[in-house]
């Protein structure tokens, strides 16, 4: 059996100040992806700005826009022009007091194929996500495009073995996680390996458990008061479907990385350690509670 | 916040053809586990005979017994005589042709808290498990123990996210796996160490994604002929709710692990990175489903 392969590219950067200036460097690094021979292109989560979840502002809603929208149209008209698949990750204004944190799919010929809106929302110190975004309630998805059939999820996600799971069922291939993680600079000495170390380990699991490639794309850089904000730790990596890392960015330096998916040994890894075939999905309904208390 | 603390020991053996010499062997590392401080003591596989799973024949099924049985016998007057509660693994002769791969729980006084059926049953060459072992029809469970509460799984549910978090859910602080898993001698080279990875890999982020401790527990020594059989990997491990290895046997000798599992250190893990809270229980119906064909 021969099947496809595809090559998915990671672009890793720091984000700027201004909207425009991030804009303009993320259609730039995309050419820079397609020129080394990427064909779906991801960008990390909420690339446009800098991560203004740190405080909670009224007037940080004033960055949320509506998709379809200017960035979704500065994207497709990149996907177009270099001939890949964009994933992108958005602050979309759905309506007035209705906001989420969304991923776009452009697909080779600049459509839009559709949005992934974040499920889970953490809500931690300069975490404070649940202020601005409403979770999704579309549910996990999974988009065909011209290089394959890809899943897209966010960031918090990554902790939910549940997501990854409902996606992959659906038939992705890749999944893709645009985020934005780092370390409190106070508690990097003491934890900081260790959480990196995590945020890996279970995103390799969900590749593992699933049998399919993983791809977590993070930004990059110090954001925030100099004595307090967070250091986001790049690390961007690409998982195949063994829980094997493909290729892996670097803590602190803006880089584009770039693997092969290849379906044929995807294929082999599920025929060797077949764990699809035999889950018990008569056992699996109880996983809609909280918790089980004890009979 | 000052919870209770616990130590669980593991027991690395090799085991021999003779199932009386097997159970000496167990019940006397057992009573050093204990003497190594261990509360909770677990044993790996099947540990009474060797790995018998490797070919199908019909006689293999005289090993069976029942549960409560001359196993459960002997390792109750272990665990009474030593006050420590022992987890076993045995093949349970539940009626005429219905046998099951099963997990015992006795309390640190000698009475047999339960069972566990496994649920996920693999079938591979040389583990010819659907031949032998029909699947639980228990479901996920917990055992309240003199030192804690713990969950039970088996082996081939180590790669099933959903067992580790339904077990969880329940209230499990640690989740134990016997385990009986090895390289096939002509594989070992190309693909032994990533297939250990990712065994370790996906236990360790079962660990992370419930915030629990998780204890796999494994044989070692190679079975079979010498030209093919087994060589099972031991590497028996401790893992902390964050994913940290805590202690590690090798790949080659009999071996007890002890490790502490710190209820406080638990509580700390999940109120940083608190995972559960954020579960969207809401939208996990279809993880029941083989696969989610497109709408």
């Amino acid at each position: 059996m021969n099947l496809a392969k595809f090559k998915v590219g990671l672009v890793q950067m720091s984000c700027e100040t201004g909207l425009d200036e991030n804009l303009h460097k993320a259609l730039r690094l995309i050419g820079q992806a397609a020129q080394q021979g990427a064909e779906i292109v991801c960008l990390q989560e909420l690339f446009r700005s800098q991560y203004f979840c740190q405080k909670q502002d009224t007037a940080a809603f004033d960055l949320a826009e509506p998709i379809p929208g200017p960035s979704t149209l500065a994207l497709g008209e990149a996907a177009r022009q270099h001939e890949v698949v964009v994933v992108g990750s958005l602050f979309e204004r759905r309506d007035a007091g209705v906001y989420h944190n969304t991923a776009v799919v452009l697909d080779a010929d600049g459509s839009l194929l559709g949005t992934y809106r974040k499920m889970h929302i953490p809500d931690d110190p300069l975490y404070f996500e649940k202020y601005y975004f409403t979770p999704g309630d579309q549910g996990y998805r999974c988009f065909d495009t011209r290089f394959g059939r890809i899943g897209v999820l966010v960031c918090w996600d990554q902790w939910y073995p549940e997501g990854a799971r409902l996606t992959a069922l659906q038939g992705a291939k890749l999944l893709v996680y645009p985020t934005a993680i780092g370390w409190h600079p106070a508690e990097k000495a003491q934890y900081g390996a260790a959480q990196h170390d995590a945020w890996r380990t279970i995103q390799r699991a969900h590749a593992i458990a699933n049998g399919v490639y993983v791809a977590a794309v993070n930004r990059v850089g110090h954001e925030g008061p100099p004595a307090g904000g967070l250091e986001f730790w790049g690390g961007s990596f690409v998982s195949d479907p063994f829980g094997t890392i493909l290729e892996e960015a670097s803590h602190d330096r803006e880089e584009i990385v770039v693997a092969e998916c290849d379906l044929t040994h995807l294929e082999t890894v599920r025929r060797n350690w077949p764990f699809l075939r035999d889950r018990r999905i008569d056992s699996y309904g109880p996983i809609v509670n909280r918790l089980i208390d004890p009979k």
